[in-house]
């Protein structure tokens, strides 16, 4: 993996979305064009192309960096969404996640395809959405070939939450 | 453009989101390489790659088509999202869309860096949500270089509405 500085391309929101949180956000990244292709360079780096099949894109900043992966490899994207928002019947997963409870699904027709997938997101906090979305493809037998994210927050649980899995970040930040 | 075959990569699902909705899914164009690579070549031969300078995502399917064009060409990525989304200042602006109403925000600080940007999403229907990105765009001084979709039904009014943005889709639909 590269010493790319990515902390200068990442903007620190405080109270975002709620007080007390401190929002990583990513709109700068993917509007400087050398930083978002570096990206892509280190998550190759980090998988090579041979270790998966396919990206799940976990929505919505994942769809960014899943589906750019999957251009330039001729993979594959299948996506992992909110409830509600995927047309094809789903297997569906409650969850816990840093501010809040959620759900995500994914198509049953997509998990039916097999093979080891790459889940790719912007972000990895406790873990909790990423966990969800592996346990859904592993309940359909797709195998998890690693998690892709662009930021770590390892202080809040991921790294051990995400252990079987091999969680791999680009930058991880330690608290405030 | 090429005569590329997309309409047996987009399914049509009856009765979603909502009874009496007819909705074309790019689930399994995405989940096709070929067919996802396509939409690139597409896209560049409706636009050069000279005719804008940025890529405007229209949340949250239009990120995974103006994401690769943005990698590709070396161009910023910036978004369009619901209310809420972004967390920087945003300007924002209402809109009907083909089922119930909506918001849509672009970062102030995105807008600020001007310039010629190409509007993506997956589909055109009313044009409504493309209306109000576009909108937003020229409120701040940034010229509209042009609106991509893979899929558009011109029988529900876009190509009317949008006719000053040059909508350009790769495949219509005309009703049922």
């Amino acid at each position: 993996m590269s010493n790319y500085d990515y902390d200068r391309l990442i903007r620190k929101v405080p109270n975002f979305p709620k007080p007390g949180i401190l929002f990583y956000d990513i709109t700068l990244l993917i509007a400087h064009p050398e930083g978002f292709g570096q990206v892509q360079r280190d998550l190759d780096a980090l998988f090579p192309v041979s270790s998966y099949d396919a990206l799940l894109a976990v929505e919505s900043r994942g769809f960014l960096f899943a589906a750019v992966a999957g251009f330039r490899h001729r993979k594959p994207v299948y996506l992992a969404r909110k409830p509600g928002k995927l047309p094809n019947p789903t297997l569906k997963r409650a969850y816990t996640l840093e501010y809040g409870n959620a759900s995500l699904e994914v198509q049953e027709l997509d998990l039916a395809q097999g093979g080891r997938w790459l889940v790719v997101d912007d972000l990895i906090a406790t873990g909790g959405t990423l966990e969800a979305a592996c346990a859904l493809l592993e309940a359909k037998g797709v195998e998890v070939a690693g998690i892709f994210s662009v930021i770590g927050l390892p202080f809040l649980g991921f790294p051990e939450r995400l252990k079987k899995y091999n969680p791999r970040t680009l930058l991880d930040y330690h608290g405030e």
